[in-house]
C-alpha cells in the first residue's frame, strides 16, 4: 500500500497499445465542447519520467498517417481528442479507423467515443488492447 | 519510438479472439445508414501481411455457422457489421450469438454494437477476448 | 485457420471469470421483454464438451448468494439474465452486486447492462475478467 | 466447481489497477440519486480477508490527489462513486483525471459511468488495467 500518493505508481502500464476501433461521428447535438461528439484516448503516466507518445492511424483504403506526437509528463493525464489532431494533418470525419499507441515509457490507455449525432447521447468505453 | 510510420506496428495482436455477446437489433431509428442498428467487430491488421480472417458464430439452440471469409490487407482496418455477412448465410435478427474470430497474423479485435431501437442511440464496445 | 466451423475453437477461454460490476434497474420503458431494463452475462462454449457453469453473488452487506447452476452445452452460447435466476433465490432489484462465474471447462464470459429506466435505453458492455 | 457459494473464489484478482478515462459530469437529468451522474470502480473483494484499498487520482495539471481509502470486507463488494470521495479532497467535477487502485489483497476493479446531462442517461463500463 503506498504511503505517498502517486510512490507506488512508477511504471503503471504498457509501451504499446492498439484501438481497432475509431470513427468520429460527423454532427453532434448539445452545448459545445462538452456535448460534441468526439473520441478519444486518456493517457495516464502514473511513472516519473515524461512520456512521449506517437500515435499511428490505420484506414481502410490507404496507408498509415502519423505519428501524431503527445507528451504526457510525469505523474498527469492527458485525454487526447483524436478530432483536435492536426499534424501532419487532421483525422476525417465519417471514416473508419483504428490507432495504434507508442510510449517511451509504460502508460495506460483507455479509448471513449461521446457520440451526440441524436438528439441525446451515447457513451462507449474501453480499455486499449496492451500489445506489448 | 517508430520513426516511420507504421513501421514498428508489425505483428500487433492475436490469431484467435472470442466475442461472447451479440445479437442485432431487430429495427432502428435515424437515417441510414449511419444510425442504422447494427453490431461490428473492428479488424485490425497492423503488419506487413495480408491478414486472411475466418468468424464462426455460436448460437444457442444449433451448432456453429462458418466460416465467413474476410480478408484485412496489411497496414489496413476494416469494420466488418454482422448484418452484413452473407456467406454461408446471413446472420439472423434478434437472435443470440457469439463469434471466434481467427486469423492468420496477428490482428487487434474490438466489438461494438449500435442501437437505435428506441429515438436516440446507444452503444457499447469492448476489446474481444485474445484466446491464444 | 479452420477449415471446419467450430472445429479449431475447442477449448477457448478460461475456467473462472470475475464481473466486480453489477445493478439491476428497478424500472424500464418500452416493449417487453426486448427493452425491459436487465443484466447478463453472455456465456460462450466453443468447445466440444458440456459446460456446467456455477455463478455466485456477492453484495455489500451480506454473504454471497449461490451457486446458480447453467449448462452451456458443447459449441453453444448462452446469454444469462441476471433477473431471471431464481434459485436458489431471485437477484435483488436496485442492489449492488458482483458476480464470479465458475466452469468446469473453458468459456468465455461477456457482462452487458441494457438500462430502459428513462425513454431511451442506454446500453454498457465489457468482456468480464479472466481470473484463472 | 465450487460446492460452497464463494469457497473456491478466495484471492480473486490483483493488487494494483489503473483506471486512465475519469471524468465527472457537471449536470444532470432525472430523479436523485439513481440517476445522478456519476462515475464509479466497482471493487469485489471474493477473498477471505478484508481488502484495503488506496486510490489515487491524476490530473492533467496538478501533483496527484490521495490516497483515498476505502476498506472493502472480506466477500463483500463495494462500488465507489468518485463524486462522494470527500478526503483528502472532493473529486473536482468537469475536470479530466485518471486513478490507480491499491488494495493489500486480490481484489476486481471495473470502471463505469452513468451519464445524466442531456435527457436520457448514457452507460459505458470497462473491466480496469491489471497493473501487477
Amino acid at each position: 500500500m503506498s504511503e505517498t500518493a502517486g510512490r507506488s505508481a512508477v511504471g503503471i502500464g504498457r509501451r504499446r497499445w492498439a484501438v481497432a476501433e475509431g470513427y468520429i461521428p460527423q454532427w453532434s447535438h448539445g452545448p459545445e465542447p462538452a456535448m460534441a461528439s468526439h473520441e478519444s484516448v486518456s493517457l495516464l503516466n502514473a511513472g516519473s519520467a515524461d512520456a512521449h507518445v506517437a500515435i499511428t492511424l490505420y484506414f481502410s483504403d490507404r496507408e498509415p498517417v502519423g505519428p501524431y506526437r503527445v507528451t504526457v509528463p510525469a505523474r498527469r493525464t492527458r485525454h487526447v481528442r483524436f478530432n483536435e489532431l492536426r499534424d501532419p494533418e487532421p483525422v476525417p470525419q465519417g471514416t473508419e479507423y483504428s490507432s495504434v499507441i507508442e510510449s517511451d515509457v509504460p502508460i495506460v490507455v483507455q479509448h471513449t467515443r461521446l457520440d451526440s449525432r441524436q438528439a441525446e447521447n451515447a457513451l462507449m468505453t474501453t480499455v486499449a488492447f496492451p500489445a506489448d
